[in-house]
């Protein structure tokens, strides 16, 4: 069967790899899901990237690190946690087992009878997607933060303009003119 | 006619029960409506409960108080204030007056001609939801703010444990992993 | 716990009302919930009345005939079967036994290990939803196929009328002016 | 005040340019308000054109005319006729007369009170939006249908080739591969 | 071909008049497009006015300030902004250049090839939308900051009661109530 | 780059397993995205799988095919045609040819510049998503029509119980009970 990791991936960062770098060594062979959360969102500071950036980032960054059997699927935001669990049963290819540090999705999950495992994050102090986004924005060091595939794809997608014009303070939401 | 009552009711706690009771006495032979507010929400700090489970709450509660003649109806939020007394009027069954002390409610209602009167509460110091919700969340004598029918079901959901997982600053929203 | 009845009620005819009063016998003690479903349709051929009316239809016919412990929710159509159950278990209070005779509707509740009940239906050849509408567009004979309290309601809200304008080669979607 | 006339305009022809034609003349003093019915369909058989392009056809035959105060508001669809009346008075600038030949719009628009006036039509025999359909896909004579003005926007578009694709029996939903 | 300018409008403010004043003389055989947007937000302290207000507002000031080919259009928000600029193209009639402040919007329509012009604003001291607003919810010489059609039409609306209801602190949502 | 082949696989049968194999040796470099359109559709007649079990067919049945590359990504319907190529811009990873017969699907795709293929389609006569589904509805060779790993999942599933229910003029839509 296969495992389940969700996450929002902005952008897919070296902790992310790290993780399922691990989960993929421990369990060789059971496919890993990748769910890229709120895939409608886009060219916010929370979100800048869409579904089919974050996509290729995940795809070439895998292939990089010669990782093998990783489903990647954009998962649309349905704002109703009580169908959260049976949605993603829904749109998902079968899993039993899911990977998070969020307590909530643990104790729905678990209410559901899967198997929840915690991964082990790697550097937080600045593995983390809003310290990635903050780097990117001043241009600073942030090719470090990535794996080398997804710098390449950062900066076709000149990332570091977008995220500049995204920070907060300084962007505006698209269409909320006064 | 009957009386409408538009409420979250996250949970239904002793000052939604005095409201009910005072109207169900001054007005015997009008059933009245309770309208669950934010039916699609659960699961979130602001509304952890499902509509399912505070129709439930409201239900016991009522019939360990022997009131009668109380229909209750989940409401979806529609984010369109201009069309919401229309809307209520198409969902629900036919009423003629409503009882708030949310001033722009009032508003909407009287420019719709009906007749609104805001209900009395009860010891605000306690009975407010965002209150009850804090005493669940570090379980503390939360059971003297509720009925004792919404007890036993708060208990039987294990109320305390989700309440915690949802607090501002320890609950992060499902799906929003970094 | 509680039963549950499905249906959309367009208009409660005579043929509910037995299914009702049948499982209320059998079952005293036990409330039953009745679910409106489709509950944004109106206005059409299939749906000619609102949520608002079919509540009140049910509710005044479930007092003259003496029925008790009778709940009645709305709920709208969520067009994702795999969700159906799901939903209205986040949305109607408990239940543990659901009444129909749809084979799919009931495939689908066992699967979540449901009692499923078939109920024993009234008079088909009269007693159908479709059958009701069509002696209510032609006004023939259409007061004895509901309950009195029924027969009420739709003469005040001109029912004979409203389906003239709705039946099908004379009717015409509102907003599809060519 | 202004007037209302609803109609989806697939395409804008000859027929509705003369009740248009007829309205301003009859009262030239109160602008005219043309809501373009189900906005976001598109590429389909019976919506075949985008609101922008139904705008544009209605805007250049109103100039070409010499028709001054016209309104033009495309409307999406909201598959809830209860609310109907009550969502075009918060979307539309305020109206106080409705045109349409519509019984069931009629019969809506005079419970809220509207001012109701019945259009005659022109040439039904050729002059419906089916029919002017059905020209285009074989591309037959269909240049008399429509003002000369509509005709120069539907030769830039190509419309003759997207009917052609959409026709019943030859085209195919977007997205519904077998 | 015509200018597209996107705003809320919430109101139409004297600044917002002097800026179509300026496109309308610098370009005057070219129609301009006011969109008004988040069409559907109305009754909060950020949106108070509804669409059809908001329309009626615009073409008031324009016909009172002598400017013509203007086209009013109420667009809804989409909330996916990689898919913005394309459902504007849909749904306004064709345009070829925006005016636009707003960094991101600029950058979204330079994307896909547009003419982008950042409008000369006009004393953003007093002419922005939220210093409007809170000159309206006390009352206090807000009749100076919009164009006389509006002070009128205000005055019908009874803003200043409407905005007194709604300001932050001490407005509340319609249908939270705790 | 990748091409792109939407389908919607109800079920995934041995006439797109043989597409698929001849775009992969066509193009060995190339990865090709498998979008699985309705997502959101199941336990109709014309979508009786989910995306979840849709998505796991195809995934078995490549693997035992040999066939490495594919991308399998659930697509929902978003009804709006003008946005279509677009949206999946949006949410699928970069592709830039698409295969297909649809006449509309090709004419949006080359009016946005993609190069289009027509696939070769193998055996209408038995293999077309229609008459697999009827197969499976009376139970009768159907195992030929779908590649072994699609056999067994199909059988784990109970499909032609399923299918049975579903059958045109045997079964009916959950929640449409009269």
């Amino acid at each position: 069967m296969r495992g389940l990791l969700v996450g929002r991936f902005q952008p897919f960062h070296r902790g992310h790899l790290e993780i399922v770098r691990k989960i993929r060594g421990e369990r060789p062979d059971d496919p890993l899901i990748l769910a890229i959360g709120s895939e409608q969102e886009s060219y916010t500071w929370e979100n800048p990237f869409t579904a089919s950036e974050r996509f290729d980032m995940i795809r070439q960054a895998a292939e990089e690190a010669n990782l093998a059997r990783i489903e990647i699927v954009p998962v649309p935001d349905i704002h109703q946690h009580a169908l959260w669990v049976r949605y993603l049963e829904e749109l998902l290819p079968p899993f039993d087992r899911i990977y998070t540090n969020n307590p909530l999705t643990e104790s729905l999950f678990r209410a559901a009878s899967y198997d929840v495992v915690n991964p082990t994050l790697f550097d937080r102090t600045h593995l983390e997607g809003a310290k990635v986004r903050a780097a990117l924005a001043v241009d600073r060091e942030w090719e470090k933060l990535v794996p080398p595939a997804v710098v390449k794809i950062l900066v076709k997608l000149e990332a570091v303009g977008r995220l500049r014009l995204l920070a907060p303070g300084l962007g505006h939401p698209v269409g909320s003119e006064a």
